[in-house]
């Protein structure tokens, strides 16, 4: 018997960064995606959780794996906007995409945060071929179980 | 033959955090004054400078060194407001005076930076209690050579 | 057409460690094996890879993934006796089985290190459920990539 | 009213690596002296005690400090002889004098470790120009404030 994972919702992004094309989980059903939760300000996702998924996108990119950023910010607004993130994104060298959460309407907190139940930043959410979420961490994740992660949604057929 | 060394000139601020009143280096002469200049986007700056300072402001805190920060935007000057700063010192838990280097008029670099001569940030300047400039470092500087030579400068007598 | 990988040799150990019974490649045939070669004076070895693989032997714990260390003693052979190696595994907490390699006749280099042409420590070669050498890495590799390599094999049917 | 600091006791060592003379602290008296107490297979040691060490005997290089290591062996006896501590020495690349602290009689503890009382290892004395004990530090220590004592110490006069 097989554990059921709850399906992924959409992610609802204001402005994407690294990347022409906006995106969306829908359109890329059928491949693996890595996505990352973070506020530029946020001291655990700059030390650790950014520079891992840069790292997961780089080891990943022959493969068929999505890495996406979402800048949630939901505190400190004022200080975390578009242009200071653009600044943040080409200072740390972060190639892979990344969308602005978009902003929430009665709640300090933006609307795919919302929509994953994240609680706070950094949030590291794998999401399978078949569009269910397989792992949704808070928090600091050690890099080994992280590839291994990813490289077991990507021997997966569906 | 003593090796004779340069005066620092004045800091001049446009707005501080963690004070209460402006800091002056006149008003700090008789005291070892270490300065560290850096920008909340500077990544080797959030990765090593910047904690280096707060840990050398909690070591010596028994002791007359006054440690003081400067935030020297000499890059994406829309991206790192005093707003965004304000962000960055409360995430990051930085206790030390910060002062926000005075905006350069005719040029991108701020105006203690330019006076100082500094090449970029992270830059550390210790200055001795006689008012002159012990130490002129651009870049990562390690933590047994800084400690030496604060406790150095505080060893001397005037 | 598949690239051909090379069948893994067989292990030539002359005292285990961590283990009651004895373990060769031919009764782990069908498992996928991550063999460490390392040399308890190595200092990549005890900054890196022994640690990297006991966090390994930790991850895939509910796996089929059977760890084993080889300690391969090709220099400073009076240095590092079994006896030393002994004391080293209980003071770095090593609970993956570890076998020493049979020293060689006529050469410094010991029997298995030589069989697999390995070309100093740590090196870390993962072996496949068919018996075939999937990686042979000389020196420091990443937790991520070590990780999703040994998912992969994870993965595998044959 | 200064505080009184206890007079060091002597060092006992049965042999000597990395420098063509024995070392006394009694010869050395009116120079600071740091002493650092470890064993070749205690993790703390490798991974931050001794390193740290090395970095303040090549950090303090152009003063008159002198750097000691202690090989203070208390437990895995057999595991620790002399004859792995040199091959140690030699791939760590340890440049300060070592000396294996003299076997005790009726004791697993040596000599000179029974005498400074220390508590196990790594353990870091500092020794000031009069030959009391400034620092006496079991386990790690931060390198900033390593860095300070030993500037103090090189900056008192006799």
């Amino acid at each position: 018997m097989a554990k059921a994972f709850p399906v992924a919702p959409e992610i609802a992004v204001s402005q994407w960064f690294n990347t022409k094309v906006p995106l969306t989980l829908e359109a890329l059903r059928g491949r693996p995606v890595l996505l990352h939760a973070f506020q530029m300000l946020c001291p655990g996702c700059v030390a650790h959780g950014t520079p891992q998924t840069e790292r997961a996108h780089r080891l990943f990119r022959d493969t068929d794996l999505q890495v996406i950023g979402l800048h949630t910010v939901f505190e400190h607004h004022a200080a975390m906007t578009p242009v200071s993130l653009e600044a943040f994104i080409h200072e740390y060298r972060l190639s892979f995409p990344i969308g602005v959460d978009q902003p929430g309407k009665a709640s300090p907190m933006p609307v795919s945060m919302e929509r994953f139940q994240m609680r706070g930043t950094p949030t590291s959410i794998l999401i399978g071929r078949d569009g269910t979420i397989r792992h949704h961490g808070f928090g600091q994740s050690d890099d080994m179980s992280l590839g291994a992660m990813i490289a077991q949604a990507l021997a997966e057929t569906i």
